[in-house]
């Protein structure tokens, strides 16, 4: 079954304004009537779309922040995190879309439906990494012991506090302490017959 | 020159009410009408001892974050690191000052003056986890060349994004991955008498 395409167009439409509003006040920010007046859609159609205006808001930051994607997969846990981190980092190094960040975090703290959509949309934005630290663990490149969730946030966690907290731009340098902080180095092992970077 | 006992009396209710209202509002909502009434103190009264809102509000919120306090001297780095971690999950744990720290994110993201004062507060109350790397750099537990910049974003991130981020609460286990995760081991070496995991 497709999709009527002035339906289509009309989410869309409604998407982009809500995004709009969201850069500008933030989720605190955000009314139906705002988006419907950006948009031209009725209220009525708005909510005929989504169920609550803290879904809307939700799937308009998603389609902000790009699609998920799929995950990097160059056969090496490294260069897949580092793929992962800088797209991570180029969306926290612009400014509307780091204090949209911000302020989702902060309207999750004071609204517990928004924190539960919250949460789930990040449980699937982090599938790229996760599924990359589990390539790794079945490629032998990673401890068959790693705990998948604590890795996320030790590898994701430092960008989050420079751009947020101590709002220091996020560079190729930082992106590859973090590599190679978190990650064991490439094992230099014959038996896998990848040489290693002091031995190639 | 002692401060007059009146003027510290004021200006302690000053803060305790701005730090009311900053946790039911968040750094956005503050007023200083609000903290007028809240506190009985008059505007002009508040302007005397504040240039402005944002600079009381950032003194608010330190006075209830807690003194920084003398960093931790255990004589161990991953010791030292550990303490100023569970200090920091404490706070984090709590949902109020969870909450207005993310309200703190949030304004100084759109606000420039706010984010100075911000990021000045941020490399002041770091400063127990920075002193106890150097220490650790001039015992010879941490690398000569660590950069302690990076290795503060690396230890403090992690707990910021589970708090902030994916909102999981912040245990001892989670702490302790994070120390073992970005200090290095303590070493195997004879000549400081420590086993190592798996030598003992």
């Amino acid at each position: 079954m497709r999709t009527d395409p002035r339906v289509a167009r009309s989410r869309a439409s409604i998407l982009d304004a809500c995004a709009e509003v969201l850069a500008e006040e933030g989720f605190s920010g955000v009314t139906i009537e705002a988006v419907a007046a950006r948009s031209g859609a009725a209220k009525t159609t708005i909510y005929r779309h989504w169920d609550s205006r803290e879904a809307l808001m939700i799937e308009a930051f998603g389609a902000c922040s790009g699609p998920p994607g799929p995950p990097p997969a160059t056969g090496s846990v490294r260069e897949d995190v580092r793929a992962v981190l800088t797209g991570l980092a180029a969306k926290l190094n612009e400014s509307d879309w780091r204090a949209t960040m911000c302020s989702l975090l902060d309207a999750a703290s004071r609204d517990e439906g928004l924190a539960r959509l919250h949460v789930a949309t990040v449980a699937e934005r982090r599938r790229p990494l996760t599924d990359a630290l589990e390539r790794g663990i079945a490629s032998g490149e990673l401890p068959a012991d790693l705990d998948v969730e604590q890795a996320v946030a030790m590898i994701a966690g430092p960008l989050f506090y420079r751009a947020m907290v101590s709002r220091e731009p996020l560079d190729a340098e930082f992106i590859d302490a973090v590599v190679t902080g978190t990650l064991p180095a490439p094992r230099a092992a014959g038996d896998r017959g990848t040489p290693t970077p002091d031995g190639g």
